[in-house]
């Protein structure tokens, strides 16, 4: 079946709506301070499912798996519930077959709904696969003449990342303080981070654990991948230079990752399906894809300045990554890694070969020689206190959008370094 | 008090045991395939807690917090009631106050037990905090006249580890796969690592959390650090060489960390507190110690060939770090990272300054050039399979030790790439 399925909710009969019938994006929402609750979003609306479950209108197992207001437990059932739950959906919410009467009185206005986190997040690990941003990078930070590290074209480079901070849309970011070396100076200082930037990368959400010790091939790496969110993955761009050598970025990037409140499923983007750019030299033979294992998605930043002013910075195409987050999937569990279900895992900066597809600060201000200029000549290098980060993205398809909505958080003042006694 | 306090179980009045009443190591035990429960070394027995929570003989909140056979949910509640378990456990076990009739019945032998991880790992954060270790490192990758980075003097260097491929003591090594250059080749191979490391550590369990976004002061850090295992970190070197530039080390150590079954508290390290080497040039304030932040402990590795031929490798000293745990810890919050109970910290391989006291493989061989001989006329550069390493350690007191018991683990051959269909 191609082009937009129709539903009896109106707004999803929309080719330009993030959440048409063919999405239904999964996430845990609330309205006015009642408890979370696991749902569905469906044009305008939110499904509670919750609720269905509760009321036994929907049973996908003999536990329930929304008892708790997290997508955990949905996951770590067998791919064929994933399937049944879909199904169910499609069926019940489609304008032919459909039950209005029946599930209307379940669904709540997206608008003022408060989204909390979609899952628990076990682990997070970020990768580093746009060859336009690793370029973009070394020619920032050591000249024009530098070159990507020679490993970059055959690993899909990553790095463990902090799970504690992964934080869902809408919830500020404090400018973190750290060690900086001043330009010049002798010894570092403790202070703010003046160089805050976003990250614009896809996430993708494990749904599927591999049994400890055990490697797996591409194929079972990509069935692997219960969903995708966006993520913003905030860098301290002057904390990390000074910290990185030689292990790697940790406090520039521990304080905060943003992830948008709906988990796009792998079956929803299934049109999207696309290849990447051709990979020379070939990789290795674990890393060989057996289809295609990159999608066709567009992802857009906008910076809102404290006035209101808002700018789109970006506009980027995750199909242009050297490796999609399906090799990075099946490179992570190659050294017989456990894998578990709620592992996030980042596709790292994507950014392109023009300059309005660079998706950090770091690349779209030139390292801060370039700055970017706002319609009322405001100027940004880096994020300044009150700026809001706001990402968005969708795979266009033959009439309908597959879309993330927002990943979106506002920058707070650095605290002080308050104690706790 | 001072000295060695006596029990009525009478293994535990033994100058030299790892597990007199002054200790009280916390771990996870069963027998003959019964479920798991909450245990206390004492000796050479167990006490069992969870049976002893049962059964109404002791009580410390209202919730029951040894009901599930992890430590996490005593490590949740305030600080007081982990003295309140201490100072009921030091009461019902000494030889004068104690009750050996009504515990007798709870105590279960050491010998034959098997442990399991002792809490819920939510995080692994690993560290290179020893100047012995780092500069034998650039001395060994970069030859004689290379240095430390500039930066490690000051920073606290750590990187985000992989929480899920922890693993307790006696759980085996699989030997695992990963890219690597060879030398001279132009492009990687994907096969088993031949220059499989471990690495000696001592490690921190943090059981207390820190509001999300604050940073903490170094008292508090201190008191955050509920107790401390052994830890060794397995590398795998020829991955880790090829993939670490530029974001550090991923793949080369996920595979595998163990831990010792045993946490020792904090409290039962306190007469071991010791001062650290003095830093040149002086930490920035926010890492300035309030007192003593470093343990005056023995730390041992151990090589057992699959001959049954074994071999003391190291035997070094965690004093001589550079920066210990608590500044570790401090620094990890200090961008406003949120800590959580059950966050495990590793202390970087702890080196000194003579050939016998390097904490890995890699030292001791000087990168394979200067093979271990062992009696029987057997070398190693590297561990091969069927190989075991056996680290302990011990803070030797006053007329009594607060010893870890032992953290071991043989090395199994690669597991093929399986395919999971």
């Amino acid at each position: 079946m191609t082009g937009l399925r129709r539903s009896w909710v109106e707004s999803a009969n929309n080719a330009t709506t993030d959440f048409p019938l063919n999405n239904l994006p999964y996430g845990v929402f609330r309205h006015d301070g009642a408890p979370y609750r696991c749902g569905v979003g469906i044009g305008d609306w939110i499904l509670d499912l919750t609720a269905l479950e509760e009321a036994g209108v929907l049973r996908l197992t003999g536990d329930p798996v929304f008892d708790r207001p997290r997508w955990n437990a949905l996951m770590a059932q067998d791919p064929k519930v994933w399937a049944e739950l879909r199904n169910w959906l499609l069926h019940a919410l489609s304008e032919v077959e459909g039950d209005p009467d029946g599930l209307a009185p379940y669904l709540h206005p997206m608008a003022g709904a408060q989204m909390a986190l979609p899952f628990d997040v076990s682990g997070f690990t970020d990768f580093f696969a746009s060859h336009d941003h690793a370029l973009n990078a070394v020619h920032i930070r050591r000249g024009p003449e530098a070159e990507v590290p020679g490993n970059w074209s055959h690993i899909p480079i990553g790095y463990n990342g902090r799970a504690s901070t992964v934080r869902v849309s809408g919830t500020p970011v404090v400018r973190p303080c750290g060690q900086i070396l001043p330009d010049g100076a002798a010894r570092p200082v403790f202070g703010p981070e003046p160089w805050l930037d976003f990250e614009l990368e896809l996430g993708a959400v494990v749904g599927m654990a591999n049994p400890p010790g055990q490697a797996v091939d591409m194929a079972t790496a990509d069935r692997m991948i219960f969903g995708h969110v966006l993520i913003n993955d905030w860098s301290a761009r002057s904390i990390q230079f000074w910290e990185s050598q030689p292990l790697g970025p940790f406090l520039g990037k521990s304080f905060a990752t943003t992830i948008s409140p709906w988990i796009v499923t792998a079956a929803a983007l299934a049109p999207a399906r696309a290849e990447g750019p051709r990979i020379e030299p070939p990789v290795l033979d674990y890393l060989a894809a057996p289809g295609p294992v990159h999608y066709d998605i567009d992802l857009f930043a906008d910076i809102e300045l404290a006035t209101g002013e808002r700018m789109q910075v970006t506009r980027t195409r995750y199909q242009n990554m050297h490796f999609s987050l399906t090799h990075q999937l099946c490179h992570h569990a190659s050294n017989g890694t456990e894998m578990r279900v709620g592992d996030l895992l980042g596709s790292g900066t994507v950014s392109g070969p023009d300059r309005d597809n660079r998706g950090c600060m770091l690349e779209l201000s030139w390292g801060g020689a370039e700055p970017l200029v706002f319609p009322s000549g405001a100027t940004r290098t880096y994020l300044e206190d009150g700026d809001s980060v706001i990402l968005s993205g969708h795979a266009q398809c033959d009439g309908f959008r597959i879309g993330f909505g927002t990943c979106e958080a506002r920058v707070v003042p650095a605290a002080d370094l308050r104690h706790s006694d």
